[in-house]
């Protein structure tokens, strides 16, 4: 039996959920399959550094408050390096903040929204393939948890599903894209310890990178950079402890169990093509950045945002320009947040075939950013997150 | 028979006449001789886009005059890319211009104000190395025009000799140093035209790079990447000029009788000791940049306003803390400056091992900067130069 929606949305992740929130908002229903289970999507710990114009979407349309109550506002981050801690003040440069908000928070808001609000979200659900996207009755073929065919009619198909995305093959070819991967990784682990600093500090050492993040107050995230190959396993606590604290000579690290430990693997990915016919690509699906810079999720919502003002255009009036332009219009933020991502991942890691020069002008770049207000101006910029198009319209400003 | 004097300083370029100069306005007396003849190193045709400090310190200090007249004052540059035209306002931005003023003509100036005060100015002469540079009587040797020896005895010796420094040698080993090559070079051309536009156009075009630089109100200077293999005499006149007009879509060339052309190889080179005992080194003598920040000349400056006040303080007042202080505060902009020099490098040509990926990514780096005002801003200052350390003291601010 072939179901009907307007909008037919695979993966239950940020961009996926955010969509048929925002679509649902204006009326317009949407059906969101994940094949994931409700439980799994919402205790897989992940990153959450939300830019403000995140923060404003989830708060200002309803779908979240306790990214203000949970969430933390950060007003600034620390930089690094040869022995000096520099901080880069978001709010006296750039007059923003970002929100530590772990994104599985931001999931559990988004699921409650959706469900609150009646509409259609169905876990464990696996997207087979997508048919006829050129006509203007796109088909979405599934299976259930049983392994019952699904099969919707949509007259937009919105492909959300992350990295591994199955409608990115119908639209740009399944590893169609432009890539380019990194000669190290980080080795990121979970433990249980108060904050060990006021704000994220981001170390450029001799022995290699590190990133002292949170969590919440009991639970702490903190990355070092490694092999891709290395073996998570073969460290005891206390030499994880004692390479991270040797990568941040500044600061006296406030130890605790490790419980979680795991390998995040570099890589940056844009798809050659957006959109095939009525088959739209948004967040991981379309692209990946490397972690450095925290973009991933936030260019997720800035691919929603305009989205949803473009498919809202389409669907209400029947206007397909926006949803013509929404390629373009997208391509030039993520090629921007594709260079901030390489261009802190560059900075501030040991790249493995740097020479001494090499070495020695990344210190002097980084000695010309935090010495320069400009420089401190600019990157804040990027951190907390470039005007985002067709926020003024999503949020009826 | 050897002479004496307070500081004996090889190479008449920019820093050694400068240095001189300065020293003199504190009366200090100083020997400068270059192996090449008065009329050589008035007649080499040279880059020249000077920073503001720089047009300061030679026209307070009463080095040059014509710097005003017949230099010309730049207010920005534009940056082309992807079709497009974008201006860097460093009036806007950095409250900053720079001086577009050809290395010889400053040559020229400092040249006949050495001369017209009566100072030791010898050309022809070539040094053949120091001696005894950690005593306290260092010694160079040097031969004259005729091959008789030249020997002279003085507190301070400086090789201000350029990049391929005798003086070096003695003080770092001739080849120790933090390298990088680049895998490509500028071909560029001397030719009697009008300038094409007001300002320089720096241009990252699908074809490669090319700036188009001017001379004066009649010769015209322009670039453009090349192999570093190229041979100069390989493209007839309307080869270059199709060449050219083909890497600055949006600006029509206007075209003339080419009368030089050269490759201009690109190096990065720091030599690892800029001192030792009483033997310093300045310039290009110290570093090297590739030409596309337009750094050489300003950073030459730079070191010889910190180094002129040290030795004053030595020699006057016999206080060495300058002069030991000098090469780690000299580093500081030297690294700086090597950034700036490599990521204009990097931002504005086409690499020759560049991905898709890598090419995208730059045209990113490139919005990201032009549609940011502290992105501009943050070029704009190190175009124009950070605030020079010493300049004050040197100025009697």
């Amino acid at each position: 039996m072939t179901e009907r929606t307007r909008v037919a949305i695979i993966g239950a992740g940020p961009a996926g959920l955010l969509l048929s929130h925002l679509l649902g908002r204006q009326g317009i229903e949407s059906i969101v399959i994940d094949q994931r289970s409700r439980e799994q999507i919402e205790t897989t710990i992940r990153a959450g550094i939300l830019e403000q114009g995140t923060v404003e979407i989830l708060s200002e349309t309803g779908a979240s408050d306790r990214v203000h109550t949970v969430g933390r506002r950060h007003e600034g981050i620390e930089l690094a390096f040869a022995g000096e801690h520099h901080r880069i003040d978001f709010a006296a440069t750039a007059g923003r903040a970002v929100w530590l908000y772990p994104q599985h928070e931001a999931l559990k808001d988004l699921i409650a929204a959706r469900l609150a609000a009646g509409q259609d979200l169905r876990f464990e659900v696996t997207a087979e393939r997508v048919e006829d996207a050129e006509s203007d009755r796109p088909r979405l073929i599934a299976r259930d948890a049983s392994g019952a065919p699904v099969e919707i009619e949509a007259d937009w198909i919105v492909g959300a599903d992350g990295s591994r995305s199955v409608a990115r093959s119908s639209v740009s070819g399944q590893r169609a894209g432009y890539f380019r991967e990194y000669p190290f990784a980080w080795f990121g682990i979970l433990c249980e310890a108060p904050p060990s600093a006021e704000e994220l500090i981001y170390s450029n050492s001799a022995e290699g990178f590190a990133l002292i993040s949170q969590r919440s107050p009991e639970v702490q995230r903190m990355y070092f950079q490694c092999d891709p190959e290395a073996d998570p396993d073969a460290l005891s606590e206390a030499e994880l402890w004692e390479t991270l604290q040797a990568r941040v000579p500044g600061t006296t690290l406030k130890e605790g169990r490790i419980f979680q430990r795991d390998i995040l693997r570099f890589r940056s990915f844009v798809a050659h093509e957006l959109r095939r016919g009525r088959v739209v690509l948004v967040g991981d699906a379309a692209h990946t950045v490397p972690p450095t810079g925290a973009k991933g999720m936030n260019l997720a919502v800035a691919d929603v945002v305009l989205l949803s003002e473009a498919l809202r255009s389409a669907l209400a009036d029947g206007d397909d320009a926006l949803v013509d332009a929404y390629p373009e219009t997208a391509l030039q933020r993520i090629w921007k947040a594709q260079h901030f991502s390489w261009w802190m991942t560059s900075m501030l890691h040991l790249q493995p075939e740097a020479s001494d020069f090499d070495r020695l002008r990344q210190l002097g770049e980084l000695r010309t950013v935090v010495e320069s207000e400009a420089g401190r101006t600019y990157l804040a910029e990027a951190y907390t997150g470039w005007p985002m198009p067709g926020i003024e319209a999503v949020l009826g400003r």
